[in-house]
Order: C-alpha cells, then structure tokens, then sequence
C-alpha cells in the first residue's frame, strides 16, 4: 500500500523517542516548541505557482529532517505511526 | 441525480466507521485531529487561476482518500452520506 | 422589478423547508453546517481579475444550487424570499 | 457643496425607514443582516489596480441600490442624511 | 518647520470642534464612527506599486477633507495640533 | 562597532526626552499613541520587490524623524540607546 | 553532523549570557522584547520568489547577528545549543 500526500505535503516516518536519534539531536527539556526527528517517507503531488509549474521540494524519499512534534496528523499504516505535514513545517535537513 | 461541486470542491463518500478501510489504515485514538478514508465521487467546476486558465485536480473520480473528519459539509443524497469539501483539505491518495 | 447583484454575488430563491426539494437531497438533522437547495436567479456584475477582465460566473440563471443556510442576505421582493450570498459560497450544482 | 469619496468609496443617501421603499422590496424582521435601499449620490476617485488603471465602478449616480444598514459611515450634509461606505459592501442594483 | 509624512501618510490640520466647520457637515451624535473634517497640510513620500513606481495622492495640499475622528495620530508642531494618517482612511474630499 | 539592520529594518537614536527636541514637535499627553523624534543611524539591507530589485529607503542616514515611541526593538551599543524598526513604520521625516 | 535550515531559515548559535558578547551590545534590563547576539551557522535551502528563483539570503556563515531571544526553536546538536529561524527575524548584522 501507497500514501501520495496531497499538495505541498510530506509523509514522515517519526524516530521514536526510545530510540537513539540517527542525528544526534537532543531536545532540551526546556525547549518551548520541541522539534523531533524523522525520515521522509514520501513527497507530495506538488505545490502549484501561479504560473501553473509544480514548485520542486527541498526535502526527498530518505532525509532526515527535523520536524515539530505537533505539527502534522498522525495516521498509522500496516502498524506503523507516520505524520502528514506540509513541507514548509519542516525545520531542517540533517545530514 | 448528479452533484457537481463548485470551484475547487470535491464530492467525496465517506468510508463508514464499521467497514474494513479499503486503505488499511489506522487513525489512533490518540490522535488530535482524526483524518478518515473516503472515495472521491466528483470533482468541481474548477479553480480558476490568475490568467483565468482553470487549475487541475490532484485527484479524481475513484481516488481513495484520506481526509479529515470534519473537514468538510454533510449531504445526504438518494440515502447515501457525502461530504463535500475544498481538495486542499484532503491529506493524500491512498494507492 | 428586477435585482442585479453586485460584483460576484448571486440572487439565489431558496426551496423552502417544508416543500419536496426537488435535487431529492437530504440534510442529516446531525449536520454541523446544514446546507439547503435554491434556485439561482440572477448573477452579479461580475468579479474583476487583475488584468481588468471580468471572470466567468460558474452557476447560471435556473440552476438549482446547494448553499449554507445562512451564508447570505435575506431579501424579500413582491412577496418572495431571497438570499443574495458570494458564488464562492456555493457549495454544488445540482443536475 | 459638493463630496467625493475617496478611493473606491460611494456616497449613498439612504431611504428613510418611515418611506415607501422604490425598489419594493420589503427586509423581513427576522433577517440577521438586515439590508436598506439607498440613491448613489456620488462614486469615489476611483481604486487603482496593480499597473496603475482605475477600476471602473459597477455603480453608478443615481442608481437605487441594497446596501448592509451598518456598513458604512453617517454623514450630515446641508439637513440630509447620508452613507460613505466601500462598493464592495454594496449588496445589489435594483433596477 | 516642515513635516513630511512618510509613504501613503498624509499630515491634516482638523477643524476644532468649536469652530464652524468648512465644509458644512453635521456628524450625527449617534454615528457610531465619528468623521471629522481637516485640511491636507502635506501629503506623503508616496507608496510604491510593484513595479518600483509611486502611486499619485488623490488629495493635496489645501484640500478639505472628511476623516474618521481616532483614526490617525496626533502630533503638535509650534502650538497647531495636526493628524498623521494613511491616506486611504480619508473617508472624502468636501469641495 | 556597525550595526546593519536586517532588511527593511532602520537603525534610529531616540531623542531623550529631557531635551530640546530638534524638530520642537510636542507630543500632547493626551495622545493615544505617543510618537516620539530621533536620528536616523543606519538604514537596512533593503526590502526585496516581487522582481528581485532592492527598493530604495525613503529615509537616509541623518534624517530627523517622527516614531511610535513603542515601535521599534531596544538596544544599548557602547552606552547608547538605540530603536530597531521597520521603515513604515516611521510616521514623517521633519526637515 | 550538519543541519541544513529549510526554506528560509538559519541556524544561529547563540552568544551565552555569561559570555562577553562580541558585538559589545547592552540590552537594556526594561527592553520590551530582549534581543540577543548570535553567530550564523549555517543559512537555509533558500526562499523561492514567484519566478522560481532563489532569493539571495542578507546573512552569511559567520556572521555575528542581532535575534530577538525567543524567536526560534532550540535545538542541542553535539552538546551546543542553537535557534533555528527565520531570516527574516533576525534583526541587524553587527559587524
């Protein structure tokens, strides 16, 4: 089974917070909007500009991002936990 | 009898709550905003963009989709429950 | 006597409540924002792009139309009730 | 003496409560937003689009038009009553 | 002492409330958004459209105009109090 | 030391208030919105148009100017106070 | 490890407050929204403009930065703390 996130949205696949992060990010405790690690699963259909081209994405299939933990929808697919979010949330690219 | 949304509108028939989800995919209980499986019936009449040229869908007739609960207005039509809503609202295709 | 709306708005004559309205669609008393059929009468002035030229109305005069309750100005003309509401608002042409 | 409104403003004078509306049309008590007939006395100087043209009205003097009663800002001028308000609140012409 | 005001602004000289008004205008005690008439002392640096050209004034110098009473802010220069205020809050030009 | 505001952003010196204002404005006590004089130190690194073109400062280097007194950011650099604030945000240029 | 910003945004280490800052900027104990010197990191995968085209970012690696102090998200990398945010929240380069 596929998800094609509609639009300017991506499927990210959240590092769980047991496990040691692939980036070496720590959160502190006191942070006020705690982000979270995680790997892109899958890009969207794409953002239109107003000269009806699809704007490329910075983020592809495979990158590690950094990513605000309650910022997309949670969905779970064949048992496992993924957010919905539109790029422009995405903090940054680690690699 | 046939529903043509308007604009950028999308028809679209829930999957119901009892049925085995086409998609497989499981909203946790956890989850702040509960997105849902749902068949697109119909397209609108289009979204026109700046040059008056209209923009194209994402998704069409048949799309199995995920979209939020209560993202959208419910009509019941010949016995059956719909919701109509904007396509930028729906979260992905489901393939 | 006859009513021309202003820019994109449209006359819309609502089917009222008590009589079998005629697209046969039925609004679950559930229903957040319950919508409600109409049959359009006249078209505004029309909407101005920004390159000066006016943009194509999507609903024409006859059309039976399915709109939010109170999405519109209530206006009453020899006897009649009408809602004078932007084309936008319009949720679906009924056909 | 004579006003011009500025911008994209119109000069109405609106039709007394206590008068037989001209455009007969009768704003039923229960209505949420309740319209009001008016004469346009004077159009504004005019809204500049994005390459510096005036937008040409769609209202013109001496037109009857169906303004909101609170839209716009009451003026006195020589014993009279009047309202300055934006065309784009301007509800319809009747005509 | 010159004063210019900077972009769309507009520096206006009101009409003292005791003083019988130039323009010949009664504001309503009721009118929930008081005017006040004033006259143009200097109009702005000007606002640039997005092609880098600047936009003409649709007042001047000397002109009498109609203005919402709190809509500016107010300074005092060599004992004349004056507004400072976006040129498209000027509700008219009285001539 | 150099400061270089950021973007649109100008670097302004606050006339104290205990002294002679160079402009000899008086602010009433009454205002609602207390403006206050200052020297133009620096301007920004300029506001990009849709074109990619830097649009000019309508205020330069030494300008006297009139601001909201609670506009702009505070610092403090080598024992002076400064104000950092967009540029239209500044009222007028007093020359 | 390296963190790319996306879109707009920078990675900015801040100056500790124990620390004597670079830029010898005081920010005064009363100021409303307390600033704080910073030193870019690392600058984002850039702004696209409405042609498609990359806007040029004003700051620069190494560059000693005026930020207000809760403008962005901390993030701990290696055991150093830094704020990613949007250029165009920072507000001066000192240099």
């Amino acid at each position: 089974m596929k998800i094609k996130p509609l639009g300017e949205r991506v499927l990210v696949e959240p590092v769980k917070e047991g496990e040691v992060a692939k980036g070496g990010i720590i959160i502190p405790e006191s942070a006020k909007e705690k982000p979270q690690e995680g790997v892109v699963i899958a890009v969207g259909t794409g953002k239109i500009d107003k000269d009806g081209k699809k704007i490329p994405f910075n983020v592809k299939k495979g990158d590690l991002v950094l990513m605000p933990k309650y910022g997309g929808t949670e969905v779970k697919v064949d048992g496992k936990e993924y957010q919905i979010m539109r790029e422009e949330d995405i903090l940054a690219i680690i690699g």
